[in-house]
């Protein structure tokens, strides 16, 4: 299974790409590819839109994954933020839809508690585990890398979990 | 110029196009076509996005518009919907950008003054002078491409006040 997973921000949209081989009796995880997209602040809104919807269609093709992996709505923002990032959240939804790719989304609890084993990690925490589980050198940057990565491991993650439980056989 | 005014919502997003022939020494608006898009509940949202996209799309590319005028921000919802409305906002802002239209933005307040002449007027009032602006028989249906309507008369008022103020000569 290939995972794609984005973390949507209205400034940097991070994206990860995790691959496991389920039929291996200790499925490893590895890394594929890992970006972040950086929004030009000389550009309009709709502008900006386009150039995260380009990037992430060009990345999904490229890696062709399974399924896509993103962040549940974060509720404790306020309306103003909700609305931007919702902008940029629907337009990743969407480069989801027109590859035909299922997507799946993960609370922020629960992407944590899948990747450090506690639901109010810090960022650092996050990144540091990331990096052990994907068995990489150096800490994954930006942090909106990283969070992309955990995203598309808590799918993994659940995944084997409901396997282990019998669900979906 | 032709204007296409987009009225986003998490259900139904409205959409309306209105021609004015600046030559004429008393300009008037016409509507050259006006709908809603409905999102079917059944569908999940990333193909309800999708949906929205390519409906939007079809319509720019049939209409062919000058300017797309769209509904700024409103603040004072929720950070959950407007999360939801953000989203499908993205997708309408991504739609003309595809499209290389410019984008204009005008806060709920300014398209009613421009339209009823009072900021606080409610949905009955707006669609009924939305009819009268257009000469239209009846009044629009939905509520939410009267609501598009509004937006793109609102740009065409804008415009033409800025011209006879001399901006942009």
């Amino acid at each position: 299974m290939r995972v794609f997973g984005i973390d949507c921000g209205t400034e940097i949209t991070g994206f990860g790409v995790v691959e496991t081989d389920e039929s291996a009796r200790l499925p490893k995880l590895e890394m594929k590819a890992m970006g972040a997209i950086r929004l030009a602040k000389s550009k309009n809104t709709s502008q900006r839109l386009e150039e995260v919807f380009r990037q992430l269609t060009a990345e999904l093709e490229r890696w062709q994954p399974d399924v896509v992996a993103i962040e549940e709505v974060f509720y404790s923002v306020n309306a103003k933020s909700a609305l931007k990032l919702g902008q940029v959240r629907g337009v990743a939804l969407l480069a989801a839809a027109c590859q035909k790719l299922p997507v799946a989304e993960y609370a922020p609890l629960k992407i944590k508690s899948s990747v450090v084993g506690y639901g109010l990690a810090k960022k650092e925490q996050v990144q540091y585990m990331v990096a052990r589980l994907l068995h990489l050198e150096t800490v994954p940057e930006p942090a909106d890398a990283a969070d992309a990565l955990a995203i598309a491991i808590c799918h993994i993650h659940t995944a084997q979990t409901l396997l282990a439980q019998g669900v979906g056989r």
